[in-house]
């Protein structure tokens, strides 16, 4: 038997989907394509969609807001209303927002998630971020972020907060009881009291204990401090390799880490991008590949990647690969991918690529691509797939959901029902 | 001709209705709940759903938070993702969120409502209050809150920056021209770099401008320092009067202040709070009346007070009025409502009111209903009200919806159709 795998939609709710060509069906910015995307994905049994997010149009690339304002380039709406929205219009799929530690007060986020879990019935996931984003904290009135590992120890206080905000009600607390009037029982409800270097906060939380107890807990960080964070806090690891050996590096050193925190290593479940060009017959998935690099805007490549490490790259030669000893303003893990696994490419093939979303390239009919992902998940140890996206592509969603899931459901590759109401129950089903 | 006066759906979305005859339909905390009040609420043609908040369970009552856990009361959900998923079940109705400018950073505020009004293709509101709890405070951090005026003085900056970056997107700003591939003019989205006294942002918003171009702005406040705050900064207000000459003296007023301010005094509406109390005869709709009063708990009456106006009343004798002297730590236009025009009730009848959640008393069939709104209207100056009950009580909303809106409709008082998509364009058709 092949081990069952898990799947995500992922990426961020924008405008960079404005010239798509669902973009003369949907408008971009309307609940309808969201609520028609998470339908979509549901009925294809993906275990959650998950909204990527930074809440700035970033100034790295040339140095201003322009590039990325003219092409629509991360230029975001807020995730979490339409989650929110997404999860009224389904019953099973799991929603899964990335929100800030640096940026999101703490009883705010805790409070909103736990309303997103009780509204959808327990269907709430939690990307943590810390921010590497300048920009986002001149938004929100700070002069810049504190530095990277600082991040990281303000990131653990802020989880143990929420933690014990969520805990604030026990789980039996509610009991409703109309011949007594009793809606709770105070006892086991208490204030936090929570005094920390960074945050206080007094508690209770208004909202009872979750269906899921907490929201599934996401992180995305590959620098070794996020690592370690993520041994410490996470349900759920999504990472962004570019070969087989890198994910069997990454899950083997994830699982050991596991272990020798006393967590057992199955309890993280790890999740790798992918971006599968597919076609009908091999000749057209070839066609379709070389099309889309084609086409492939490598100065959006390069503002992306800009806007990630916190260099601009407007200024480096294209045509050489990125220089090995560039101090990093941002995502440490994010530079360290291209300077490591993509250190021979040049800088305008890995922009190239980023363009066209390609992390770890797939390519092929619908068979030969599961068997790539049977391949890749059993060798690289992972337990699931996210395609990385546009979140609003929803022909390219339709072409997974018909064609794709289908022949990974038949393998045994992929779930044909949900195992249960909650996000938690599916996630960890298998 | 009579004048057509506008409708509100106003209230918590909490756990006080876990004991209401239709929580054997609904759970108060599942999304089923609000969906199905907000389309009920469309099929009736209301404006909008308005959502009160304060998001701290009191500790004022006794001095601790168990009273109010017991029961259940001021035990409330996030507002805002419950307004994203009613937006997703509806296509007319509006949509409105408390949210404090005391406690939401203003970059996530400006983008949240932003967001929610392209996803509703404008239809939301924001209830802008200052937050008169200090529990609130203490959740997000905070020692206390500024004292009250202070607080107002802060709302003003705080508007001014949320103004500014809901601006920084000029309306025609976002070409979509596929040809010349430009999404946007950058020329047209700018950085606000805003630095004020409290708060700092560099923006622009990551949203475009917005449907409505701003959310329709509401204020609650009615004492004199939240009234001038208003006359500044609203589109709408909601007050609570206990008279038609309580309503004609603060109307009159309001609209000689927007005057006197520059503003068409006809550009705010005015609604005040209702909750009739029906029967299909009189002798029923009396029957009903005297069973609330029987079944109306004085002490979560006492407790809601308590916490509104930031004084413990369990210490209080509740035989007498309350002292004209106390001296307020919350809501001061709460307190007033209380200490003069019930100057001669006791606090065990104030109370008893409040648990019915009584402000203006109104009873008889939907026809003598609709004639008392008439009338109120008309000698209160009223351009509508709004129902102050609590928002999951389906069964009392299909009673409005079904017996007093089609009478109010046939007389030329309520509409029968929406104006436009927008809510702006429908609080402003008439």
């Amino acid at each position: 038997m092949p081990k069952m795998l898990h799947f995500a939609w992922f990426g961020a709710p924008g405008a960079h989907y404005w010239n798509l060509p669902s973009s003369r069906l949907y408008d971009w910015k309307r609940g309808e394509l969201y609520m028609d995307i998470a339908r979509l994905a549901e009925r294809a049994f993906l275990d959650m969609v998950l909204f990527a997010d930074i809440p700035a149009i970033p100034a790295t690339y040339g140095n201003s807001n322009d590039h990325y304002v003219k092409h629509g380039l991360e230029v975001h709406l807020d995730p979490a209303p339409i989650l929110a929205m997404m999860g009224g219009a389904t019953r099973h799929i799991g929603l899964g927002a990335t929100l800030s530690t640096s940026l999101y007060p703490p009883f705010l986020l805790a409070r909103m998630m736990g309303t997103l879990d009780h509204l959808t019935g327990g269907r709430s996931a939690w990307n943590v971020v810390t921010s590497a984003s300048p920009t986002a904290a001149q938004n929100y009135g700070q002069d810049d972020l504190p530095e990277h590992d600082t991040r990281y120890d303000i990131a653990d206080e802020y989880l143990d907060l929420v933690r014990k905000l969520w805990n604030s009600w026990a789980p039996d607390a509610v009991l409703e009881d109309q011949e007594r009037n009793v809606f709770a029982d105070p006892a086991k409800v208490r204030p936090v009291h929570f005094e920390g270097k960074y945050f206080r906060s007094r508690g209770p939380l208004t909202v009872p204990s979750l269906p899921q107890r907490e929201p599934v807990i996401i992180m995305a960080g590959t620098s070794p401090r996020g690592q370690r964070f993520a041994v410490t806090n996470a349900d759920m690891v999504i990472a962004h390799k570019n070969s087989v050996a890198d994910m069997k590096t990454y899950s083997t050193k994830l699982r050991a880490q596991l272990a020798a925190a006393g967590r057992d290593p199955r309890s993280v479940k790890i999740f790798f991008s992918i971006k599968p060009v597919m076609g009908d017959t091999e000749a057209m998935a070839k066609e379709r590949w070389a099309l889309n690099h084609d086409q492939a805007d490598a100065e959006s490549g390069l503002s992306y990647i800009s806007a990630m490490i916190g260099i601009d790259l407007a200024k480096l030669d294209q045509d050489k690969p990125l220089p090995p000893d560039l101090k990093v303003q941002g995502m440490i893990g994010k530079l360290l991918q291209y300077t490591e696994a993509k250190k021979d490419m040049t800088l305008r093939e890995i922009a190239k690529n980023e363009g066209m979303h390609e992390t770890f390239p797939i390519c092929g009919t619908p068979e030969q691509v599961a068997d790539i992902i049977e391949q890749t998940a059993e060798e690289g140890g992972a337990d699931g797939f996210h395609f990385r996206t546009k979140v609003g592509d929803i022909a390219y969603l339709t072409e997974i959901a018909t064609k794709l899931m289908p022949v990974l459901r038949k393998r045994g590759l992929a779930r044909d029902s949900y195992a249960g109401p909650t996000l938690r129950e599916n996630l960890f089903a298998f």
